[in-house]
């Protein structure tokens, strides 16, 4: 729990003050997907099969695999827990800078960890990590170089927690048998609290995760809310049309300070920004909360707002901070 | 997921026929807390440290434990699949009858597992659990009990998902540095498809089950409902008067149709119906799901009915497949 995260707003306003924040320091949509009623049946009793089989149906159809590779769980950080204890350890890398969760998990698991900077160096690792696209700096790779990656790692586990907007980069539609994907649900329908996340997977290993995973892993309210948000697929095109303009959007305020664009996804954005804390700090007296990262004095990175009234927020305090963001940024 | 489980609810209506069932199979408090409204960042947001905090503060006064003693995980069942994976095996010794998933877990995890009909055979071993009061014949056992007991293992497991209203027989307030004791939410709280359980247990343990489950274990909206409910102390009391009462009743309906009170909790009953697949049928066939176990033929377990109209309901079936129930068992 001490490792470091985006998500940490209660510290912000510790530090800060409370108030109105606008939470950007993750990569969690902020436009989410509209919940309504929850079923009684779903807080109340133990999570059917039946309705298990049915979000399983849906997210099979939406990420365009067969039901029989797919497992559901309590959140993508829930299977980065587990995979590492699925194998012996062995030698794993992964590719960094990433998500710290995935280093860590295997560490913990006993795994020595080499991290490295590109996928030509995986060759030859038991296990061989990446995300795609990368958190934070959005790099990218196609599914036919991860294919072929895969012939020469023992296994390969791609989180594509950050895929939902990029079908053409998935991995799942021609999956190796040594390869397991991780999606996540909460990122991308802007509901991370429901911890709900996928591993697809051939079915000798997705057997494994869940008998070590337990009966009732994922809650039932985040199944039915799942099931009818996974088969929203005119929500899902809106959002990320949304995301793709607010990305762009986000790059001209960060270019208007003096920032670096480093890349990113849909749902969040990467900057050199020289001094990270001093920027960071600056904003935070704004009630905007960004993330810095340990092993760099310069990135930032900020999530995309979501509605008219942040960006109005977010262009109020880039013009007082820096005053060479100029006014026109302002426009919705 | 292959187990033989309560909650299969699905399973009775594809055999029997839909409709409105009343599901006995579980061990689940049918008159649920009540669930108001869940505030929207309870969905959309990772789940903060500081909601976490307040649940494991109103929890510990719930178990008078010290809130550094306490863990908040995915349902109890997480724990079960956990705890087996913290220390290397060794010999373990479950006792049975009991909840089916301990015992899998173990071996699963590669302990070697003897099942005793005993506490006085647990003696040694490595790794002892038990089921405080026990699921399904409802035997229990002292604290001072258990503490001697502790006294002679490596580690004590004793699952507490019933004990919520007997906590005259929890170990928690005089925890043995070598125990680990389980509590679950849904089962009295009556919100199942919640997930959500805790971990007593000296603060090392704790935190290397931390580890295990990663961040954000727990669901946003679990956090806040159940620091809401476990902290009305007004409802419990009324839910143990309640159960106190209808088990007795339930047990009344037993006894006139010729069954044996093997024992129970007061969210579960116990009864030696001779033909367990006989009895289960009969009620099945007026809607009324109940727990048979694949170690007896004679034992089937009922939950404890939750409102006036599943009384009414209980007393016709009782009366049309048991003539001899009389019909002064209807009276609520």
């Amino acid at each position: 729990m001490a490792r470091d995260h985006g998500g940490n707003i209660d510290w912000a306003m510790a530090t800060y003050g409370g108030g109105d924040w606008i939470d950007l320091s993750t990569g969690i949509n902020r436009r989410p997907w509209p919940v309504s009623g929850i079923s009684d049946a779903a807080w109340r009793s133990l999570p059917t099969h039946a309705a298990m089989q049915r979000l399983i149906g849906v997210a099979a159809a939406c990420y365009r695999c067969d039901p029989s590779r797919l497992l559901a769980v309590n959140g993508a950080s829930a299977a980065i827990q587990m995979i590492p204890r699925l194998f012996p350890p062995g030698r794993a890398a992964v590719l960094t800078p990433t998500y710290n969760e995935h280093a860590a998990s295997l560490r913990h698991a006993g795994w020595p960890v080499s991290e490295v900077s590109g996928i030509d160096q995986m060759e030859g690792f038991d296990l061989a990590v990446l995300v795609n696209p990368n958190n934070p700096d959005g790099r990218e790779w196609q599914a036919e170089t991860l294919a072929t990656l895969a012939t020469t790692v023992g296994h390969l586990v791609v989180d594509e927690s950050f895929a939902d907007p990029r079908p053409d980069l998935s991995l799942i539609p021609s999956l190796p048998r040594n390869a397991l994907v991780l999606r996540s649900f909460g990122k991308f329908w802007g509901l991370a609290g429901l911890r709900l996340g996928f591993v697809i997977a051939q079915p000798d290993l997705l057997a494994r995760l869940a008998e070590a995973a337990g009966p009732w892993a994922v809650n039932g309210p985040a199944l039915d809310i799942a099931t009818a948000a996974m088969a929203d697929r005119e929500w899902a095109e809106d959002a990320i049309g949304y995301h793709c303009e607010a990305s762009l959007r986000l790059d001209r305020f960060a270019m208007k300070a003096g920032w670096q664009v480093v890349g990113g996804t849909h749902l969040f954005r990467l900057y050199d920004v020289s001094d990270a804390q001093a920027a960071q700090t600056a904003l935070a007296r704004h009630h905007i909360w960004t993330r810095r990262f340990p092993y760099s004095k310069s990135w930032m990175r900020m999530g995309v707002p979501g509605n008219r009234q942040e960006w109005d927020r977010i262009a109020h305090a880039f013009k007082a901070v820096f005053p060479t963001a100029t006014d026109s940024m302002a426009r919705t």
